[in-house]
């Protein structure tokens, strides 16, 4: 892989590794985790050793908001730093337009490489490729089209096929591993490892959620966490460094159903009682009604339902903490525990039933918020382990941390987000974010023709601070807004409330100002605009001038002089 | 040149020309032309029978804004179709992003040539380019380079230099042609076609305006804007179409000096009172304020300034009214009149003493307002013949109006203006804008650094509708509001009335709206979310089923189906 520059100053700057090796980040993200399933974050049945082992080794986020609660448009924005609005993949499916600049072109240019193992959910622009000639099977073309990873291995995790074909026609590596181990058919990652069998010895599709309880019909150590890991731990065994790898996981995301023994580890005791309240379903605001009544809100309002998922998602995030056990063991035999900053979060997260509601893709905490743990292995850092930290912080804020780890400056013109290394080492910035934004696209779904809003209004956004959440619909429907103090659970829409209009108006203020913000000058960074300050005027743009009076007579002087010919006729 | 699929359908759709020639667009741009320095928009003295006659021949839009008042962001504008917070480029020199679809790729999808005849402005996004891989020899790279471009000639009008260089580094054609004409030195353009002669024979460069009134040390026939008239004149003998043809002259932009008889045709007393009131000056608001107090206003707001500029600037825009008629002439002689649109606009205004401001790159009307005719040779054209359209219209339109007249649908994931065929044709479309948008980034300017406002803040955002328009200022400065109704002059900044704070809110909401539009959801149309929409689950996405009563039996088959083995330990 292509190595530009000098080691990254990080660790100089910040004098932190004896070894003074070069810095790493294991950068793992796993799928539809919730922030609040891992027992440093509180959950009372769920134990995640291993999770809380990392969160007792750095910090913990209890305030991260991801900038689009669905895993496409949620990932584009780790991969870019940058706003779905700013980088325009607002769904699954809506390809990264060619040019955007990822993660891989900010670190390799400091000397990092930057590589995937797992799933980003990408999707190539090929037309805009196709229009700027790039040659797909070239190093820029790959790249490109994986957003901007080298490929230790691409498994987006899904494979599922329906009357119509397959979902996107790629290939999926874990898939043709699995037949590579006898596993029959040409889809064994949904017959066998998202399967279970049922008592007559048939296939019972984990896609039905009655067979959540059941066994998947996989090894354990041939399902889909510890095959990545394995990857995981091929790949750290052959690295010198300096290296990002995004290590991304697909579970505990659905088809919901845990191979043995995590299949059986927490029943209907471990299931709580769902988030809710009677009041969120009178008169409820047009596009959350919507969503509460489709199919999927009204399943996960069943007890059933929640019942058989949640301790199968469970087992799934319990299987996750052992396979984090494996890479952290070797991490540390390797001693590359040392100088490798590790980074545990997840792109959106999962209703299970709260709000009436399964999935995510709408903005309660449940679905928009997720953990987010850094352990940064330099002795700065040694004042917040263990500790947790409570202000706003956003998922783009991983790219900026991640540029200043390589060395680089964080490049404001193209990176929307805040490096996060201040709140690892014990610091505060003065001028920090006082809210967040979350943004989604819904205009693939029902819900849009069902609104009569057109393609282009039906999206959300998300404002919040710590205590106020807005939520603002195009499209002329009404605004919703929760006030976290009194009322953490989201339970009671003040969008309509008289005595919280200042509130809204406030809040407004800050979706307006978020809205003019610049996030297209990418072709000129605020030192080549100091650089330019004033400069036209000596290049010979000599505006404003009556006569030599008013300027330096010296710029002037390339026009002067003695006409050597008369061509007025 | 490459010509893409079949004729466009422009002329068949609207059954307009007799002899069904595919349609030609001549778009003509001349720079820091103001709206109301032409006969037919009212100006008293300056008498253009070319720009009438277009006009007696098309609509003359009254209500045409800029999206930048700034040569390179205007421009940008223009040929993008989109907002310069959309595109990024939102000063002079800034590069147009590598990706940023413009008129050409979309002209030339449709099978029409889209070729460059003078000015752009266009800066290459280098570092993009090199990171993409995109050889800049090559067709792809040549196109991306010149604003999508197929260059007949380019020239961009400016050959400065002072004591730190040349301003931009790039080679006049029309400064090489000088030179082979007999023109001595390196730079003819400066020294003869932009200066005059003093009574000593030397060199009066016309940077100094107190030389405006000179006669210009070259023939008029070898000025600027007959040189470029020439090379179109050349272009349109040699087309068979369809073709586009921006025809971009750089006059009547300063350096403000008239070759003979031009020079002397307007005197001290065609030029009018300035446009200001010293209430302008009474607590100004401070980035205005910095504006007009700069070296430029300065010297705007003395008479002996205006006295000179005014007529120069009034006699080279009567040399381009005569150009126009050269081109008119060949038009009709070849017949090319007749299945050929026509378009005449500028770039922005010039304030020439107005508001005490020389220049523009502020919001009155004087700088963010421009002509705008268009003559639309079909048959469906003949019921709006001579007449004005007060409508709020874009310069972002144009792209639009082109596209649909190449005989294409105006893809609106690209291209944010709004055709104005409709205009042309008798109709008002039932949803067309209700306020116009214009932005300008000051960020490289003395006044960011002198008002403490960062290079991302140090912008400015117009809402006008047809009476109000607010002034938005980022970086903590108030706002300034103007009733266009009972103060058309903009004399009275209302940007601090209680009485108008509703008026300020209702502006402030507009652009929050506009602030949130979708401008980067470039990879996907709304043809695409329409075929996307609920096709995921026949694609084997079976979400929120409980068990194969909550779907069709179809949607699962593919998991269904006896277990070939046991792998469950």
């Amino acid at each position: 892989m292509c190595k530009v520059g000098l080691n990254p100053p990080y660790f100089n700057q910040h004098e932190t590794i004896v070894n003074m090796q070069p810095p790493n980040i294991l950068f793992v993200m796993y799928d539809q985790l919730r922030f609040d399933y891992l027992s440093c974050a509180g959950h009372p049945h769920l134990h995640t050793p291993n999770f809380d082992r990392v969160a007792a080794m750095g910090v913990r986020f209890t305030r991260a908001y991801v900038q689009s609660p669905i895993c496409g448009s949620s990932r584009m924005c780790f991969y870019t730093g940058r706003y779905a609005q700013s980088h325009g993949a607002e769904w699954n499916g809506f390809p990264l337009r060619v040019g955007e600049k990822t993660l891989g072109d900010h670190l390799r240019a400091s000397g990092m490489d930057c590589w995937l193992i797992g799933k980003t959910h990408m999707r190539a622009d090929i037309e805009g490729m196709e229009r700027l000639g790039i040659p797909p099977d070239s190093i820029i073309g790959v790249r490109t089209a994986e957003c901007g990873f080298d490929v230790w291995v691409r498994d987006d995790g899904m494979v599922p096929e329906g009357p119509d074909g397959s979902y996107d026609g790629r290939v999926s590596p874990y898939n043709e591993w699995l037949k590579e181990q006898g596993y029959p058919g040409d889809n064994p990652w949904s017959q066998y490892a998202n399967s279970g069998i049922d008592e007559e010895g048939n296939i019972a599709p984990a896609w039905l959620m009655e067979n959540a309880d059941r066994q998947a019909n996989v090894r354990e150590e041939e399902s889909e966490t510890p095959w990545l890991t394995d990857r995981a731990l091929e790949f750290l065994d052959q690295q010198t460094g300096p290296w990002c790898a995004h290590l991304s996981y697909i579970k505990p995301h659905w088809p919901y159903i845990a191979p043995a023994p995590y299949h059986a580890m927490y029943g209907s005791n471990h299931v709580p009682s769902p988030l809710r309240h009677d009041c969120e379903l009178d008169d409820p605001h047009p596009l959350y009604g919507e969503f509460a009544m489709n199919i999927i809100g009204k399943s996960f309002q069943r007890d059933k339902t929640r019942t058989k998922v949640i301790p199968a998602y469970m087992g799934l995030i319990k299987q996750c903490d052992d396979q984090l056990g494996r890479v952290l063991a070797r991490l540390e035999e390797t001693g590359q525990i040392a100088n490798t900053m590790i980074v545990l979060t997840s792109d959106h997260g999962d209703y299970l039933g709260d709000h009436w509601m399964g999935e995510k893709m709408f903005m309660h905490e449940q679905s928009v918020k997720v953990p987010l743990i850094i352990y940064d292995p330099s002795l700065r850092a040694d004042a917040t382990r263990g500790t947790t930290c409570d202000e706003l912080v956003e998922s783009i804020d991983l790219a900026a941390t991640f540029i200043e780890v390589a060395g680089a400056e964080v490049p404001a013109h193209w990176i929307e987000g805040l490096s996060l290394l201040p709140f690892l080492h014990g610091e505060t910035p003065p001028d920090w974010r006082e809210f967040a934004i979350s943004e989604y696209n819904y205009s693939t779904t029902p819900a849009a023709r069902k609104l009569g809003v057109s393609d282009k209004d039906a999206r959300l956004f998300m404002v919040a601070d710590k205590r106020w959440k807005l939520i603002h619909f195009e499209g002329g429907l009404r605004a919703m807004l929760f006030d976290l103090d009194s009322d953490p659970d989201e339970f009671i829409d003040l969008g309509n409330s008289p005595d919280h209009a200042d509130i809204r108006a406030m809040m407004y203020e800050r979706l307006g100002r978020w809205g003019r913000r610049q996030s297209q000058r990418v072709t000129r960074s605020a030192a080549d605009i100091e650089a330019m300050r004033g400069k036209s005027r000596r290049r010979g743009i000599v505006l404003g001038a009556y006569d030599q009076g008013d300027i330096d007579a010296e710029l002037i002087s390339k026009y002067t002089g003695r006409a050597k010919a008369d061509y007025r006729s």
